[in-house]
């Protein structure tokens, strides 16, 4: 035990029975997250409401106790884990679970932090709305905000940020100040929108507890099909004249690499290959275009809407589109939804976040495929990803040594080498869509201008100046 | 002349023959706005680009200059106008008008602070794309994304603040610092969105020199209705049954008040009635449908498919439609867009710019309608707005005095009273989509809480500490 016996009983006395974890048996659950090493956390804090974080926060600050606010702990980026000084203790907010208020009218969810997303939206489905972020894992209400988390329906319904009205939040400060950021308007410019600062930033201003979510229709009709492009150009080609003819029906325009399909239908049994001989593609975009309503009798149905659309395409000019299958939604998204765990079975998984203009998307992956082939052959590419909002997940597969392990100093170098081309070749973000954290600490140190940097020091002194979150501003 | 000649001599070195004006005529224009009483500048500084706009703001945040950022001068509530003083520079932004770059591929435009809504969307009309904000005014760049204006087309589209990648600004700082928040990004999670901090904060924070916007497809179709809800309740039923039945395709829900309509089709002689019997009712939504493709073979036509929703909605039990017309979308929208010049025929108009939670739109109407009608019968109710995103344009007429003065006691009471009742009891926001500015400060300082205003303050040191904005944080 890293902190004094006298801070834990005092904390045991804010957060009651329930609330305090501090035998390393308990707090296992909280340390380590899904794909990164684990730390060491001092507590594990369980407080079961807004008025218990605030307690908690300000004793904490008081007494330089660091915190790392932790909800659903799927982070990749290792922003809500504790590290390995043993010295950190987590906030979880896994017991603030009593708001769940549906406002009707206003397409509107106020819920506590502690929901995770499936029961957001399994309470949701009845009235026909969802909370319309659209991923493999399942967060819960406080680190979607943390983090923006986006997705694989972005392109359609935007991220957290977009989706969001309003937060509640508690302060780093000697008070653990609470403070309501928006409330649930859609249109409200009567200061600065404070809630825009806390959205993405893991934590580091402040501890969401409570959330004020935008809802969507849930889709009643899609229709899906695999494109195989002509080249990375004619990716891009194909986006734009899809977006021309679909409109607000395109749901999805996610791409995928031949090889993270080769694994995803190696090591997942549940899997067929869909693609004509069994032969998989260098590439291939799996669309979608759906719609909130169910079919009215005189209404064409989705797939041959989908079907007259790349017909249309097809008979362009210098066509963009090689070929074209259209097939069922559930398993055309299965395979879309297996490719990470088809990269894991492969080896180990350098995963990198990155966006680009959509535009140079496909540029930085051939550029980075040609370096990666000539100077580490043995590294697989399994990049799969949003092209519709210039998100890709460019993955890679590093094959494990005889013994299990993994040469480290390659993957970090690969990780520093092509977060190097990306953003300063290509433009890009080294976050895209996983936010910030220990992880990324470096890249942000790196890539983020002085003056910006000095803005979110002082920014974090105005609001939340005790030692909180898993990166440094 | 209050600043000192010397000021006045080394501006003009800094910003050359055409960047300065100091002549009482030549400043008229920049000196007051369309809908509020006029202030005085002691100069207008009209740089040409975002280097002397920094060398501008250097040398006055130096020298103790206050400075008024303005671009379009179309705002409403004195955001961007010199006060009375004569002391304060407005910082013109109508010569940033070099950079007008558009790409196809990520369907996003980086655009000079300078150029006008309208140019905008002339220049890309040929590409079939437009900048989705749609309003009566015809701000710049700068100016919307400084005021987050919202529009017509919210409820599809969002303001401007969904709709902005990336701004270059230049900080009222002694070094008139550069910063670029953002890039052609549409998903970066890389540290606080910075950019967010000077949309809606009307400049106080710096000044917009350049834009990177999100651009989306122009309709091609579109069907619109006037609906007469059966109570205020009703009204939103519609909203959620349309909602539930079109989807994507719903593009505008407005509401518009009898007595709004009777004066824009008395002042507007273009308009003709439309109503049968020309009975106007007392509450009239225009509800349009719209599509940003061109109709295809086989597709049901937009006005069918809104006639079979109407019918639907019809059979249901307690009906919440009184009557429905379905009619040209450009004569429908006429008449909306003839409201706010019917209302200044009719008498000096109150305007107050409310957002509420969607249910809470026609409560308040109706508790304020009520109120003002026994405590101030001799004042008309002109509201119509935005009932599907609860904006509300709550505009009251004043009859003029005899002398064609106003009241101006009765002005101020009827904004401060209606603003209590609209935040106050009903939860909403005292500036929806007009932003802030010297208008509304006294509302700002009423009803922000004592922290925010702190948080306001440290941030305003942190990045813009020099005096430049209409409102004071």
């Amino acid at each position: 035990m890293v902190l004094a016996a006298d801070h834990i009983d005092r904390l045991g006395a804010i957060l009651g029975p329930q609330g305090l974890l501090t035998l390393p048996a308990d707090m296992v659950p909280y340390e380590s997250a899904a794909r990164y090493e684990g730390g060491r956390a001092a507590f594990v804090a369980r407080p079961a409401s807004t008025e218990a974080v605030s307690q908690l926060v300000a004793y904490c600050v008081r007494n330089a106790i660091a915190l790392v606010p932790q909800s659903g702990n799927t982070g990749l980026v290792g922003g809500s884990t504790p590290d390995d000084s043993g010295t950190q203790g987590v906030v979880s907010l896994d017991r603030l679970r009593s708001t769940f208020t549906f406002d009707t009218y206003n397409r509107s969810l106020r819920v506590d932090a502690g929901f995770r997303l499936s029961e957001i939206n399994a309470r949701l489905e009845p009235h026909g709305l969802f909370f319309p972020i659209d991923l493999g894992a399942d967060p819960m209400a406080g680190g979607m905000a943390a983090a923006n988390t986006g997705g694989a329906r972005f392109l359609r319904f935007g991220d957290v940020r977009r989706n969001t009205l309003g937060l509640k939040l508690v302060l780093a400060d000697e008070n653990g100040t609470v403070i309501d950021c928006g409330k649930e308007l859609r249109k409200d410019n009567t200061g600065p929108d404070w809630k825009q600062l806390f959205i993405g930033t893991g934590g580091v201003f402040g501890v969401v507890t409570e959330c004020v979510f935008n809802l969507e229709r849930l889709p009643r009709q899609a229709a899906t099909a695999y494109l195989v492009p002509r080249s990375g150009e004619a990716a891009l080609c194909l986006l734009n004249e899809l977006e021309e003819r679909a409109g607000t029906y395109l749901s999805a325009f996610e791409g995928m690499s031949g090889l993270a399909i080769r694994h995803a239908l190696t090591h997942v049994p549940s899997l067929r290959n869909p693609f004509p001989a069994g032969e998989i593609p260098g590439y291939v975009i799996l669309v979608e275009l759906s719609r909130s309503w169910a079919r009215r009798g005189n209404e064409q149905a989705l797939d041959a809407v989908l079907e007259e659309m790349l017909a249309e395409i097809w008979d362009l000019p210098d066509a963009p589109l090689l070929d074209a299958l259209i097939g069922a939604p559930a398993e055309m998204w299965a395979l879309r939804h297996a490719l990470s765990e088809g990269a894991k079975s492969a080896g180990y998984v350098v995963g990198l976040d990155l966006s680009f203009r959509r535009g140079e998307v496909m540029r930085f992956r051939e550029r980075a495929s040609g370096w990666l082939k000539a100077a580490f052959p043995q590294v697989g590419i399994c990049d799969f990803g949003h092209l519709g909002d210039g998100g890709v997940h460019f993955n890679l597969v590093v094959p494990h040594n005889p013994d299990g392990s993994v040469d480290a100093k390659l993957v970090a170098r690969l990780r520093s080498l092509l977060t190097e081309i990306a953003v300063e070749e290509h433009g890009g973000s080294f976050s895209a869509e996983h936010g910030l954290g220990r992880r990324n600490q470096h890249f942000y140190d790196r890539y983020t201008p002085e003056k910006l940097k000095q803005m979110a020091t002082q920014l974090k002194q105005a609001t939340s100046p005790g030692p909180i979150g898993g990166v440094r501003f």
